[in-house]
């Protein structure tokens, strides 16, 4: 019961010159679904990689970071669904490079110009030979306008394929940003593996593609409560082919404000697509805070609010028990906050301050904001200029069983 | 649903001389249900207190802490269930104080020698009238055997009343330690508010009794998720009336050792309690993380463990998805964690070590392990030679039920 997201119209997906995406139905895990996606670059593109941090990272992700360091024009991109090859020691490691290796046979290239990605169930060994052997129909599938059948391929519990567009015209020439992602809009951020591909035909040299892709990850997928720093096959890749023609060297670069501008929007339309498709989501929650001293302040006061379960199960019962917020604030780690000074807005209604509950403050206001699909919380700290915006979900009965029911 | 928990026998329950309990009816939010608890103390009792550092802390707890700080040696606890006071501001605070001044009034002493408790929904105000109202009742209840009550009294979502006793003999004289605690054993601390009221007739001076009291809830109720740092209203309170004639001035005193064995084994089935009767809780979860290099670091990753809704629904499905608990281990923030090192076992079985699944386990043990109502996860991390352990629960439909309909 996805959140105001429909599927990907294929038409309004534009195609990427210099990329094509081929997919299979190789059965890593169940017979008849898309389960593969090899894409391949053209020679010469930048690639761009933010990963998990997660101490147990998986092997795909051990071997990606490795390759892209070595390599920032890598040839291929392979990803799978249905099992993620983590917690899976050496001998995932070893079914990673496997892997690679067959891709680099049939695209044409060396092993370490492959990325591997996984996602799925964990602690089980990747069954490469499926792998292996869905790659001719991968490859045969090979086109550029193949992003609505991509975005498919790398769903696991998503419910809606996720996929964002835009076009943008730079010095007369047209510049394309495309991407799609998967994951699953978790509560708490563990294994809620996030993938996301975002690719472009502008040139970026691939230092500065880096720097981008870092901001840009901080104000999209790392503002979700599906925190890109935990699971343990995380993956945020930019792609840059150049074939537009159009370079974006640095800051100063003609129509760099509107490149980056393109892929914020799509990288952000990604994230919130995420938390849309939440395991179980029926709202879409907005939490702002502001009048914090820091920005990472704000951050922790949003992160509390957005990871309480008693204040997600109280928007799944459109229930405005706004004092579980509160306490989320109370507890977020400000040692010096003053709780007189905050104030709590409910969409438009301010619901606290002083404290306490507003003065002005009548519940029916409070139930007709908890009522709608999309909510946004503010919370305004007054000790500050900074402010931070998270996206965040509620936590619902389909949660529960989404979780309990996945291996089986 | 509480795991392995049975009511307290009333007669198992005994006596603390010194310290008589009164309960009543008082209607605070519901007909016809105990809500009130007055105890009354000897003259010369010693009280310590350890709070919630919440920013957020309710009104009962702010006049608690500076009652207890202004005397060590109070007569009189009342403790509301029904509304938390807590989110009430200035208004919250002289609520508070009314309500002490009226059971001053009752019990003949100053408002200042009265502590406040209150537990329940946050954020609307202390409907004092109704607890004043309820004061003569509870007085006119006041005796030393009515424990079971008292336990019954602070009830709020829990499903089964929490008490616990012991007696020794010190001196050949008999020593009694009897508490009572009440708490819903949530999956994330935030509003789980958590009370426990631990009794003896052992003379301890005041701030004796403080260092003692610290040294058992980090044990015992700050070893549960129901984390007592994070909830508005959380209170751990332990009283010495002194009536048995028995002093434990430090820890040379004859039957020290005793004496705090009674009062840590009282405590830690206390909070125990308060797990297995978790909302919605199916099973009883022990979380034991040895080889660490600091106590800290295995608190840690213990709790990462026991805060993964992933890791709380895989246990409610009986599901050995034990991955997830690697990825909690690796996102629990040891930077320089070693996972090739780290073996984990579910009960007996060794099912992860070389950073992947162990050669010798096969997912039947670990079904079986799965099934029980008593899980105990052990996890090595061969860095050092501290230890940690933890109580938690599942996480099931019910949890979603009952905090969706909390307030309905």
């Amino acid at each position: 019961m996805p959140v105001n997201l429909q599927p990907p119209k294929p038409e309004q997906l534009f195609p990427v010159p210099g990329l094509e995406l081929g997919v299979a139905m190789a059965g890593v895990r169940k017979a008849n679904r898309k389960d593969l996606l090899l894409m391949r670059l053209a020679p010469g593109s930048s690639v761009a990689g933010v990963f998990t941090q997660n101490r147990f990272c998986a092997a795909p992700v051990i071997l990606a970071r490795k390759h892209l360091s070595a390599n920032s024009s890598p040839l291929a991109l392979v990803i799978n669904t249905g099992n993620a090859n983590a917690g899976t020691g050496d001998d995932g490691l070893a079914r990673a490079h496997e892997v690679c290796a067959a891709v680099a046979k049939t695209v044409g290239c060396s092993p370490e110009e492959v990325l591997p990605f996984s996602t799925g169930v964990i602690m089980e060994p990747l069954p490469t030979e499926r792998i292996v052997g869905g790659l001719s129909a991968a490859t045969a599938d090979l086109r550029r306008d193949n992003w609505s059948s991509a975005a498919e391929a790398i769903m696991t519990t998503d419910t809606v394929a996720k996929a964002a567009s835009r076009k943008i015209v730079i010095d007369g020439k047209q510049v394309t940003v495309t991407g799609i992602a998967k994951g699953a809009g978790m509560i708490h951020p563990d294994m809620a593996t996030m993938l996301g591909f975002v690719a472009t035909d502008a040139a970026v040299p691939a230092p500065f593609l880096q720097a981008l892709l870092k901001e840009v990850a901080d104000d999209s997928f790392n503002s979700i409560t599906v925190d890109g720093d935990t699971s343990t096959n995380d993956s945020f890749m930019l792609i840059a082919t150049g074939a537009s023609g159009v370079k974006i060297a640095d800051r100063s670069s003609t129509g760099f404000a509107a490149f980056e501008g393109a892929v914020r929007a799509v990288s952000i339309e990604l994230a919130q697509a995420i938390i849309r498709d939440g395991e179980g989501a029926t709202k879409f929650i907005t939490v702002r805070v502001e009048g914090g001293r820091t920005r990472e302040e704000c951050r922790k006061v949003a992160f509390a609010i957005s990871h309480s379960p008693l204040v997600k199960t109280a928007f799944f019962a459109s229930d405005p028990n706004l004092g579980r917020i509160l306490a989320a604030i109370g507890y977020a780690g400000i040692a010096d906050l003053d709780t007189s000074k905050v104030e709590l807005y409910l969409g438009d209604v301010l619901v606290a301050s002083r404290g306490g509950r507003a003065a002005s403050y009548r519940e029916e206001e409070g139930n007709a904001v908890m009522k709608q699909a999309e909510i946004t919380v503010r919370v305004v700290l007054n000790r500050g200029a900074e402010s931070a915006t998270l996206w965040t979900c509620d936590f619902s009965f389909d949660y529960v069983k989404i979780n309990a029911e996945y291996r089986t």
